[in-house]
């Protein structure tokens, strides 16, 4: 089996490349950079190629405007390199230090997760961004774009791939996939691959939790919800919902429903609506709701729906607890926003709402790597182990303990000759 | 369906549980211990009737030994609960701090991972560890024990969950299930349970991990090795391999293989002989070992065998890398120690083995929550992500990002009208 192959040599690269040093890393990602610049008129022409075959086949104008990758969109990747050299290096970091005893110390260090298969869409930036957080974190990567960037990927990747050997990276530390069937050869491959991330549709993300034994860090739903409390400013709160609804509708992290109290649901109401109306937002409503504004009923299947779209669904609650229970009962644990004037409410709402982004008095929309700072992100997690949120390098890095001593054994602690300290060394990890 | 009824509740609990003080659960934790003081007798009458029931029914000798929870035993977790409370809450711990932008506040904070299925071996005191360990980590739990300790179980989870009920707990944080269908029912509340810790026989790791969506932490092997080095010292390295294997034989951080520098080994491998035929330890090696030293010859399955037996196998290898291959192909990630007085080779075997416990100079029995200072430990991971190696309280936990603003949206910044500063605010998060 060919992916067997691939595979194994992507695992045994990133071994080499998880001792590999700062410097080394950076060096490539620079070289990384040069190259792309360098190479940018046989990008341009490949991606030519890509958009001209997917305008023959139909591909609708938002997808074609996401494919595209011009000389603008590779300064901005090019940019986005330079940005990640100067962030700081997430392997190696000392986590933990502990003379267990005299001369027996333990050290918790980061080190890179391993191989990580990412299956991104066909924005072809996203290879770029993924390939070199891959690097940065010393990680191998397996990587599957969109077969609309078939031509930009294959380029891309080579580009990439090329430089970074150039530099003193193993070579196989990265390999592109190409087919529906690379990608569920790859599913199997829980021997080498330690890591999954999918980026896509909702159907597709499920489909790949279902079939495979690799964990998988990402989100199928982002059912992200706004609760507007009595005790909101108002117009600080129509300001946000608008926001969180309709600044990008088609991102997960995207407001779907709209939670408001019901002592102030007379006065917010009419007031969003108006505002949405002029953003030609369609509202659906619990009855409560419609007796205050005239919008068609929401069934049950609105709750748990993510419209991506120009619609939200509004329900009126009796205070904090239902928003809580609501949001907990139907949301997807990605983003949840109170908007309140009430310091304690805020507390009580970020601490029982069980979701990896919950805010306050801000717009749903922030919950993104960018904005947090993490200079780029691999996905959004709405799983509860290993990484939740925007996942930027920090989320692709574990680490290894390691233990240090002159001929310990644990037969003197079992028979009490010895006992242990367990004395913080507050000391990073050197050999 | 009954299962779903109860982990939903667990579940619910969970979500009041994740928002408790310190000092609630340590209020907890203490009464806890007392109850389980004052209720010994209870306790020891129903282990009796286990014992009792299991001795008829033909128990091996050492699991019967496993499953005696006398006076003494109960003293041993009581003190271990009173440990536990003086451990640090791994909750409401600020990870990062950064302002975005003026009055804009992102806070990465540790919360509980949720609901945890624990599905543990017949040790009573296992029961006592992971519940109260999920308590003070503020995790709900669905606990599963041996069908041996059946008696025994039932009274110590009346025991805590109606003592940590008196101390102000929400009830419903733990329950046990007692069939074998009760797992397979748990196994698919994906959509209430978030980490699955199983502690058993490997095919039934196994057999967790292909039978449920839930993630799964824990180990299906322990192959660990001991590569004694050309610059090794003979005499620690025979202690240190001694130990490895026989200071407790049916534990999985055994060594099952030692790897041996072809210079030393003819002088190491008869000594070392002699040490492990006083302690009735068979060995098999290839074909290098056994032109040094009378044993068995080794197969390609015994270097893929966990014994947790008297019993090693042997390899003679060129040096350092051969070493490094042998256990990256062959080994389970879990334990790894090389004896060497060469500090560059320790380094490099540090790095490149892929294990999540890399030991210089000392035995693999070290690799345990308890003498690595975590107080107590609900398994060992050889997962490559969330956590690896002895599992403590740190491993029970996740964490959310909280985002405070004061009616901040998006599109400005997407408009350009203001630009991030991402400071780091060196802060603790606090409302």
């Amino acid at each position: 089996m060919i992916m067997d192959e691939l595979a194994r040599q992507v695992k045994e690269s990133s071994i080499k490349l998880a001792a590999a040093g700062t410097e080394l890393k950076n060096k490539a990602l620079a070289h990384i950079a040069e190259s792309l610049n360098d190479k940018k008129e046989e990008i341009i022409r490949a991606n030519r190629e890509d958009l001209e075959r997917s305008e023959k086949e139909n591909l609708p104008a938002p997808l074609l405007k996401r494919l595209k990758f011009d000389e603008a969109k590779i300064a901005d990747v090019v940019d986005g390199i330079y940005s990640l050299i100067n962030l700081e290096d997430p392997v190696g970091k000392t986590l933990l230090s502990t003379e267990l005893d005299d001369g027996l110390e333990l050290y918790r260090v980061t080190c890179p997760i391993g191989v990580i298969g990412v299956i991104f869409e066909s924005r072809p930036d996203a290879l770029v961004q993924i390939s070199t957080l891959c690097l940065k974190s010393g990680n191998g990567v397996l990587l599957k774009g969109g077969s609309e960037a078939r031509e930009t990927n294959r380029i891309l990747a080579g580009v990439i791939i090329g430089a970074a050997e150039e530099a003193g990276i193993p070579s196989k530390w990265a390999a592109l996939l190409e087919t529906r069937d690379d990608v569920n050869d790859m599913l199997k491959m829980d021997r080498y691959i330690d890591l999954v991330i999918p980026r896509g549709s909702n159907d597709f993300v499920r489909y790949i939790m279902d079939n495979s034994r690799i964990p998988v860090m990402g989100h199928a739903d982002g059912i992200c919800h706004c609760y507007v409390d009595e005790d909101a400013d108002l117009e600080m709160a129509v300001k946000i919902v608008v926001d969180s609804k309709t600044q990008y509708v088609a991102v997960c992290n995207a407001a779907e429903t709209l939670l408001v109290h019901e002592r102030i649901a007379p006065e917010f109401l009419p007031a969003l609506k108006k505002s949405l109306d002029s953003k030609k937002v369609e509202l659906v409503g619990c009855p409560k709701t419609r007796a205050l504004i005239p919008v068609e009923p929401a069934t049950e299947a609105d709750w748990k729906t993510e419209y991506l779209d120009y619609k939200l669904s509004v329900k009126v609650v009796s205070g904090l607890d239902e928003a809580i229970d609501h949001i907990n009962a139907y949301g997807s644990g990605h983003t949840d926003s109170i908007v309140t004037g009430d310091r304690e409410k805020a507390a009580r709402f970020m601490d029982y709402v069980d979701s990896g982004n919950v805010f306050w008095n801000c717009s749903t929309r922030f919950s993104d790597g960018f904005r947090y700072g993490f200079g780029a992100e691999v996905g959004i997690s709405t799983s509860k182990i290993h990484a939740r949120g925007p996942v930027g390098l920090d989320g692709l890095v574990i680490y290894k303990y390691r233990l240090i001593g002159n001929g310990h054994v644990v037969e003197d602690y079992a028979n009490r000759s010895r006992t242990f300290k367990h004395r913080n060394l507050h000391r990073e990890f050197k050999l």
